[in-house]
């Protein structure tokens, strides 16, 4: 186990918003980051002054960024996995390159939570659109064709309803490593960040109950709104993934939540902190991001209690134009990630409501 | 009145901790900053990619520094106000050097707060040991002798407590510009953190009761243990001088409360964000650094209202080696500065604590 001290450097691969928000919490607990991203102008190095601008393959350049920094983590799930085990060879780097390879793979991470006893979607990997053919007769219609590898915010992803609808789905994605997974009829899509140490200990925060517009996290409500028997329930198995996982850091475990079907659906897990959990920067004593910091350096994990109900919702696009509005809301913490461009579909910030709820806790007043 | 959209860059002078919370109150609001400082390895640095190295009184780094920067405001008053004044000729510099002036001096700060109806205690400028002997018998003793500039945590002071003490202190503090101050006998000091926008629109947090130790701030508690209508008249006070001063930024007034005195007197005044308002960022909706962020920039300023009752805990010097009983502590926000060395008497860090307290508030849950 490693136990760094305030002043260690912490690498982050990945320039993006979670890695913004990584380094912000780094730096409350006097941590030094260093931030590895080959984007140009990107959100996380504002917040630093130690950037290297180098590709994710780049050999010389991240033994360089190792020799430099006392721990690596990431921010998104998508760097290579050769990139991970270069670097561990030099810097302990947190989470490990093999869980990086079980949840880079969507077929890698079904069989992983199902060997482990967590349900998922039936599932098939098929490598043509004959096997597909074959694969659905057990699976059935309506079920998702998804890229194994590389997919998110809906990207990489088609329904097919139906026989007919196959050739089409199958040519759009254009690719021979795909997952059909069944479609699996749901009320709630839930989320749980789990923590794990270097030694072993787990928290978890409450789950999230999370909206989605065009594919993208559109609302996040914590705790989300179903018994309290459902959410231990989701915590329960979020837990026994990190420690089956070994892993070490926040992972986030997203869930279907039917009332139709007893039981809980995994739908994916990443292993990263994420966007369904920006709440816990103002709802808990100790945010995602802390929390990623405190097990990567060896320290105890923190609080995760919540102070009331908490909603965030991302800020998509132009939506950032809205500013002025939630500058005067009292209610409103607001987040600007530091982005120039407002494209379409780019996360620009979030806000973040604490709200009365009944019950009382702790930290109420 | 300057508006600045989030991508604007926010030019700090000085690099110590709170122009480090400033800067990570901006980031999260979306802007840039670029820290100007001479030291090498402040703490403000840490934080953002942009950096000036370079004196306060380099004229040619300073209009570089101004030409690169949408605004400009500073995290300590003991700046030159000529430095103000030159940047202030290139791009908008908050709060005035006007302010900074009035601030800086003893006696100007004693003049104006007197000018404008707030009590202080007894004063007198005196340059020499004759002049401050015959000051001495209006004042009387016991009274303090403080040098008018550069003054801070006790530094620059002594306590003459008969005519016998009056050499030696006049010979320790070796100045021809002294300010003789009545000893004002108090039983808590408080501090207000008012906040006024471009637009005149002003914000106040509670007060806050301060306790130091070795004459630096150990203690901020909000709101200070005192009745609400003399807490009213605290923040009415604050009100008034930032209004006078028609200042733009956060500015923090120390009193000295008495029971035997029914008469609120200001200690000083520090045109900046303050030690005695860390409490705030995890206390309030709005931060004072944000706070002070959003008067400089523009927009409106925040909701101050307290979630709970505030405990704010100095870490000096070998107290910041306490560090893992502070993170073990689940109600406890621990700050590090990012400074190595951890020489007696300097600020390393902040440990803030929210506690239940009696009554409702919208926020409580």
């Amino acid at each position: 186990m490693i136990k760094l001290e305030p002043g260690s450097v912490i690498g982050i691969l990945g320039g993006g918003q979670l890695g913004r928000m990584l380094a912000m919490a780094a730096a409350q607990l006097g941590y030094h980051t260093h931030i590895y991203c080959p984007d140009e102008k990107n959100p996380a190095e504002q917040v630093t002054n130690r950037l290297s601008r180098s590709s994710y393959t780049d050999e010389v350049a991240l033994i360089r960024f190792a020799k430099v920094v006392d721990v690596v983590t990431y921010e998104f799930e998508n760097i290579p996995v050769e990139t991970v085990e270069l670097l561990n060879q030099h810097v302990p780097t947190f989470p490990s390159a093999q869980v990086l390879q079980v949840s880079q793979d969507r077929l890698h991470e079904k069989n992983f939570l199902n060997k482990i006893g967590v349900e998922t979607a039936p599932y098939a990997a098929v490598m043509t659109e004959g096997e597909a053919v074959e694969a659905l007769k057990i699976i059935t219609y309506p079920a998702v064709l998804k890229t194994r590898r590389f997919g998110y915010d809906g990207k990489g992803q088609a329904i097919v309803k139906s026989p007919e609808e196959l050739s089409a789905a199958w040519a759009m994605l254009n690719s021979s490593d795909i997952i059909i997974e069944g479609f699996i009829p749901f009320d709630m899509e839930i989320s749980v960040l789990a923590a794990r140490g270097q030694d072993g200990e787990i928290k978890c925060f409450d789950p999230a109950e999370n909206i989605h517009k065009n594919h993208i996290l559109d609302l996040s409500i914590a705790p989300a709104r179903i018994a309290p028997h459902l959410r231990a329930q989701a915590v329960g198995i979020a837990c026994h993934i990190v420690a089956e996982l070994e892993y070490v850091g926040v992972l986030a475990v997203e869930f279907f939540v039917s009332s139709s079907d007893p039981v809980f659906r995994v739908n994916e897990i990443a292993p990263r902190v994420h966007n369904s959990g920006h709440w816990s920067i103002e709802a808990c004593p100790t945010s995602q991001f802390e929390q990623h910091i405190r097990a990567i350096c060896g320290l105890p994990l923190g609080d995760t209690s919540l102070y009331g109900r908490a909603e965030m919702k991302n800020l998509i696009g132009d939506d950032i134009l809205d500013v002025a509005l939630y500058l005067k809301d009292p209610d409103a913490n607001f987040h600007h990630y530091g982005k120039t461009h407002a494209r379409p579909g780019r996360k620009m910030g979030h806000v973040t409501r604490i709200l009365p709820t009944v019950g009382t806790n702790k930290k109420s007043i």
